[in-house]
């Protein structure tokens, strides 16, 4: 295994990449090598992406934060729809009996969750308002967790005859678990997401829409997120509660942990039998349908920090960009104010006359009344594509300078106006080409095949690494290990208790995974690999 | 007052309109003149635009309502974002110590709220789940009613200079109000909305941005929904909970009766000083914020139901329609089946290249297996705007028969598919034009200067009117009146109680009511007229 570079491979961002030069201070502190967990936590802070709320677990979305997840609600939305999926909405609230229908289901999601009680608040003895004992529900209200008693419901009375399938059906809502420890996007209580829930006249069917929902996933994941994915079932311990089969995409963080960043549920007639949802078919039989469900959620922007940000803060993909650009006028004094201020709305109007990739060029002005340095380090710590500067002397030239994101800080080039505007979208796909193939080499280099409980341990066993010269820290872990394993689930156990390491998924695409071989736990016979690793 | 026509004043849509012929079945029955709170729920039902759901008060929104909300949100965010604002997601829980900060405020909303007071369910004793008593909050959590004290408490930590402001936020969320008596889109416990919360250096800003937004409700109701409304300050009582001033726009409903459609409330420094939102000015004193909140709902779909659906169901005006064609191919048998298709996927992608006001015209194919008439009025029943019919022998003529939903349900033209395609425009907008001159005309001819408390009640006390011969029924009340009020709250409150009527707004616009008169309840002066109306 691979010592020394806690970072991505590749890039402009090696800060202390130890060619002898003296390390460069960095926006974020500490750094990734410092400790992960802490600068994943300041590149939200800086990049103004979230924040903590008053209310326990519940974070606050803040507009450049939001402005991602609306982008990431933008391409998704325009997939499922091509898709054949229309959106509608149901309740947020879930009564307690429609959880308590599904055994596994109630199992997995009663635990946890925000419990509604009562309808009114009147004044109690101290003053302070309290829960009326007169406006007590008869049934206590379960805040959603996610939907599929709530939406079988529906479907059950939508859903008439074979004619009335396949029903695909999307709904972006919030949903609420009740979780101990939370972790910006990445985990909270509440969170945004989407939740397609669709019904199918046979098993085929459903199973094929449950494998499209998967790729939709991992097309979206690779192609705008610019994070490469593993797609495979889970297995039976990892499964949704309630459903058949569990797909998941898999992807590897700049710390080497798996994150799972979606999930696409064949959940066979388990919810048609406890909502009741048949159909007449075209034998004027009655049968129940079958039912999927997948979905995404703001986790998604915890995995864009985690695969691409660096040491600066954040690097956002331009595809998913919510401006691709932000020009800052330098301005030294009034005199020049007009004409420089000026020549930056041509600018703005000439590059939004660009069409990427089905949306204009979108571009941010930033003309504070601050240091230019200030400035262009926030706009660094956002992790917008590209920093133009126009100042006087452009105007009168012509020109402007230009920064990338994937560049030094301080790297800029000074350019033509109008060679910015036709090499743009040039520029910015080979900006979402580059951090895609960084985050494929990054992921390369640490999967493994493993063929040994030793080196499995050693893989995954905290060690001291070397950093650099006279820097040394505990490394976590390895990263991807591809094994074989006979199938126990008191082995997945073992794993979890032992060494926090979890089955990700059955990956697909990975020939050498698919062989036979014998597992590394028992000695016993194994049909192909499985993909371990730790996760979030 | 008029008598003998409940529905709107012209159009293609009256089927009783006496002129010695039979009267035409209609596709929505009751129709409005026979019971017009039973027809609403039954033009919702039979356009497929929601549903009660199996949770007290709460709505299921189905795919057609659902994409209707998409275009309301489409068009208000982009105005939104047009005038400098930024969405953002804050939490749907409320600490109850928040809510208490404000004193009104917490009189108008603690009363009928959803309280969240355990965070997990446990077997109980009869096997069903019970909230587990180790599990009660310390803090009870009311599920937001509108979001004012817990976005404050962001605010607060978010301005601290005059740099900082003004702070132009937007929020799309779900929110909840426990209400009693609930109507689909009009009235439900759980509802969508967007909610502005602004934050300003000086009261005059703030002003203007409360006058701004009700600006932009107004344009939005007018221009997309075809709905006139009247802009206006509402009375002292009226006003939101803790806010200085309120504003709404006001639409009449073809059953006379008002919709509050919006609101924009400028909140002076209450909730700054209740949330402690406070700025360095530039002479580098400490001043509380100045902030505003205004917020529209998917109340808006029912008001835009009540004032196009007609007695064969839902009428969407064009601007707002998810779809603005719905091709119906004719086929009858199947060695014409291939050839149909084509030429309705031709004529699909004709239509799509158009631009109708920055979009593509939106096309649905419908080529369901069942009868061409019912058909026709599944698609008459949710109201898009154009119908196109594409048979055999239109593929060898290259003409295609197109329907209006705003003529009779019969009337259908020929066009060459060339020429649909250089006119759609044209007659989307005419259309368009003509719903909302419709409405306009109907709010003209219901609405009243009225000069004594007697003619007052006339106009508002139920009374038999003749709808057609032999057809005597109770018609609600006159509509809108504009009338001299001396400012007595008192006088507001016995109206409301004897009459079910209210002060709408202080409405602005009508040159009539601004000049001073006589209050027609207690002869004293009035400065001018206020609007009357029994209200939704």
């Amino acid at each position: 295994m691979e010592k020394g570079d806690g970072k991505q491979g590749k890039g402009g961002q090696q800060k202390n990449a130890g060619q002898g030069q003296k390390p460069v201070e960095s926006a974020i502190k500490p750094t990734r090598a410092e400790d992960y967990s802490a600068w994943y936590q300041e590149v939200v802070r800086a990049a103004d992406l979230a924040e903590n709320s008053a209310v326990r677990g519940c974070m606050v979305i803040k507009p450049w934060g939001y402005a991602l997840w609306e982008r990431v609600q933008a391409e998704l939305d325009r997939m499922f729809k091509d898709t054949g999926h229309k959106n509608a909405y149901f309740p947020l609230f879930i009564p307690k009996s429609f959880l308590e229908k599904e055994a596994e289901h109630v199992e997995g999601f009663a635990k946890e969750c925000a419990v509604v009680t009562h309808h009114r608040l009147i004044p109690g003895p101290d003053g302070g308002l309290i829960p009326d004992p007169k406006a007590k529900l008869e049934e206590p209200l379960i805040v959603r967790p996610t939907s599929e008693t709530i939406i079988g419901a529906s479907f059950a009375q939508w859903v008439q005859s074979y004619r009335d399938l396949p029903l695909l059906i999307n709904q972006w809502a919030n949903v609420v678990r009740w979780e101990m420890r939370t972790r910006l996007f990445l985990r909270t209580a509440e969170f945004l997401w989407q939740e397609g829930h669709t019904a199918h006249a046979t098993q085929q069917e459903a199973e094929e829409e449950t494998r499209r929902m998967l790729d939709v996933y991992a097309d979206f994941a690779e192609r705008f997120m610019g994070m490469p994915v593993y797609k495979g079932a889970k297995t039976a311990s990892e499964r949704f509660p309630g459903a058949v089969d569990t797909y998941s995409i898999e992807a590897m963080m700049q710390d080497r942990r798996a994150l799972q960043a979606g999930t696409s549920h064949f959940l066979g007639q388990n919810f048609a039998k406890a909502s009741g949802i048949t159909f007449q078919t075209k034998n004027e039989t009655e049968e129940h349908a079958w039912t999927t469900s997948w979905g995404v959620s703001t986790r998604l922007i915890g995995g864009l920090i985690m695969t691409h940000a660096d040491d600066d803060g954040m690097v956002i993909p331009p595809r998913l960009a919510p401006a691709h650009v932000v020009i800052l006028p330098v301005l030294r004094g009034d005199d020049t104010l007009t004409v420089v201020m000026e020549a930056v709305e041509k600018l703005k109007q000439t590059l939004r006359a660009v069409r990427y990739h089905d949306r204009p060029i979108e571009v941010e002005v930033d003309a504070r009344d601050i240091r230019g340095g200030e400035k262009n380090w926030d706009w660094i710590k956002k992790g917008i594509p590209l920093r133009v500067e126009i100042g006087p002397r452009d105007v009168e030239a012509g020109t402007v300078m230009v920064a990338r994101r994937d560049k030094g800080p301080r790297e800029k080039a000074s350019m033509k106006v109008e060679e910015l505007a036709q090499t743009i979208t040039a520029i910015l796909d080979e900006m979402q080409a580059g951090m895609f193939e960084r985050a494929l080499e990054h992921r390369k280099t640490h999967t493994r095949i493993i063929d040994s409980r030793a080196d499995f341990n050693a893989f995954f066993t905290p060690q001291t690494v070397r950093m650099v010269a006279g820097d040394e820290r505990p490394e976590i872990h390895g990263g991807f290990a591809l094994a074989h394993w006979n199938g126990s689930a008191a082995v997945e156990t073992e794993l979890k208790e032992k060494l926090k390491v979890t089955i990700r998924n059955i990956p697909e695409g990975i020939p050498e995974a698919e062989a036979p071989g014998t597992c590394i736990f028992t000695g016993e016979p194994s049909a192909r690999r499985v993909l371990f690793a730790k996760a979030y």
